[in-house]
């Protein structure tokens, strides 16, 4: 089956429409015509080549919902007519430690939803910048918030689980102080979502033209991170830092404010190594420096629904496919509140 | 009181011997007898002023073990003659949160056992190179091993809470597989320590030369670090890792050897920071870099009496008071196992 995506033929150039294939659905695929797809960082990473490894041509693409069209004949949890997401795996071996204990992100033989090893043609994977994607079932999430908000549901399966993810392993909640570092795409989320998980929630950004913006968002204090005096009236007081900045950035002034046996985690991968970390900002309070990658697919529908019964979804710019060139541009000028999402809908035009 | 010790006047100054006062024991204090004191390498970054805010004169020293000679009204723990030591905390402010859960060696106000701030002559506290110590009850640890190992247990105050502080925190037992990192001062006790605790360990070292020898402390297998292959063999197994060198090193070989939700704490304080760990090192699987600070006073006794039990001392080389700065020049060069000891009987001769 031919279908319409949008994509890169080469490092070098613009992404443009493509017609890829989709296999026929196998007895446990769940077929999905895609309404959205979200943007994220790492999509134009990978289709830039700033990755190693990328493979063309490249459909970026793994912020994915839709609707079931068809289903595999061992096919248990999803029919026709379901709305469904597609986060950013689309299979691992389904037996290791990890894929039992549902964290099938730290697999050693995850599969990307893009640019992932795959015996359908190309040979990788292609994402959801296209009209239709076929995944295995156990890929494949339900979606229970209502159809009009599917768009902003999108960010969910990938900013939503990633900070989601971090902040339930590191057991934020009621009586906590929890920071997040950056208000993007990724700190957008992990405000709502901290709030919701009941913490106080301290927004850290370098904008000062962010501060209202953040708290719009649920955040509880805002700190310019760059203003030495606001951010000592923080000391040693945070329970949890989630960092959600992917430039390279010394954490030493954030370390200072976590609390004994505090933990910051960072879910954004900078190209170059940040800073390195005085070995006394750690041993002093006993503090930690972790990090976190995406979610398992378990917890990943747990978050959907926290998410639905919170009514919470991400602040999005919706797009047409032909103006992803320019999104990408705006979106390294930070110009985006806070994620662009295709309707995938427009791809149909090209 | 007027009593001998040894110290440095200045900070270009060799250690030499010195007159020092103790003050009267108060009503909560105990007046300690000391008959042995361990060499930290602290001691010698504190007393050549590599650390800042060196005092002089200095008297290092926060391995002392001895015997009760006195004790304040209001001491209701320690009688006279009694085995006892004391390690790096000789005050705190006894109200914090740090201080009521018995972390105080994180509470803010932590006296150090030498160049702390106190009201006792010279200004700041005077070390354990010396005959006698005053400290008030609370930071003086019960000696349950026998008498003739007193010497060998003085290393536990510092090298023995300094390891077996974190491994206890990070709960190193059995069924784990479990990294030190350097074999020197603080590894050994870890090796000791991490087999005792009845974790299958693993000892990393740069030196060929050290693999019989951490066999013998209880490493169940040595790993020569420098062997890229003897480290492959180890990928992604270890529970957790017990990093007590204080050289600036990579810290991604030793990530590489974690598990999921892994972590590596650091015990050693370069004087320079590590290289920058790689991001993607923390975030493939959840892993955490931490740091760790000695002990506290509860654990440092739960510590004596585990090691009392398991019958666990250091490995000690006995030396003059009179030797000291030669010790320093040799612990420098890596050339003791594992730690010197200052027989304090040796002090009177001064």
């Amino acid at each position: 089956m031919t279908i319409h995506a949008y994509g890169a033929r080469a490092k070098n150039l613009s992404l443009e429409p493509l017609a890829i294939t989709r296999r026929a659905p196998g007895e446990h695929d769940v077929q999905i015509e895609i309404a959205y797809c979200g943007v994220c960082h790492s999509d134009l990473h990978q289709v830039r080549s700033e990755w190693a490894g990328t493979q063309y041509p490249c459909v970026p693409g793994h912020e994915i919902v839709g609707r079931v069209l068809a289903v595999g004949a061992h096919v248990t949890n999803h029919k026709p007519g379901d709305l469904v997401g597609v986060g950013c795996i689309v299979d691992s071996c389904q037996h290791c430690a990890e894929c039992d204990d549902g964290l099938e992100n730290y697999c050693d033989h995850m599969v990307g939803t893009y640019n992932g090893p795959t015996a359908d043609a190309p040979g990788h994977t292609l994402g959801g910048y296209s009209q239709q994607i076929v995944v295995h079932q156990r890929y494949v999430l339900k979606v229970h918030h209502p159809e009009d908000q599917l768009a902003a549901v999108a960010p969910l399966l990938c900013a939503g689980i990633t900070t989601y993810s971090p902040l339930r392993h590191w057991k934020v909640g009621p009586g906590q102080k929890v920071g997040v570092v950056g208000i993007g795409g990724l700190g957008h989320m992990g405000i709502k979502l901290a709030n919701a998980m009941g913490a106080h929630v301290v927004a850290f950004t370098t904008s000062e033209s962010k501060r209202e913006a953040a708290k719009k968002l649920g955040a509880h204090e805002v700190v310019v991170s760059r203003n030495p005096d606001e951010m000592a009236a923080h000391a040693a007081s945070l329970d949890f830092i989630l960092n959600t900045v992917a430039a390279p950035h010394s954490l030493d002034p954030f370390f200072a404010l976590l609390k004994r046996d505090g933990t910051m985690t960072l879910v954004g991968a900078p190209a170059s190594p940040h800073p390195s970390p005085a070995v006394f900002s750690l041993i002093a309070r006993r503090r930690s420096l972790a990090g976190s990658l995406i979610g398992g697919i378990p917890e990943t529908q747990e978050m959907l629904d926290f998410c639905a019964k919170h009514h919470i979804v991400a602040d999005i710019e919706m797009i047409r496919a032909d103006q992803i060139n320019e999104a990408y541009e705006r979106m390294l000028r930070g110009d985006v509140k806070y994620r662009f999402v295709i309707d995938c809908a427009s791809l149909a035009e090209n």
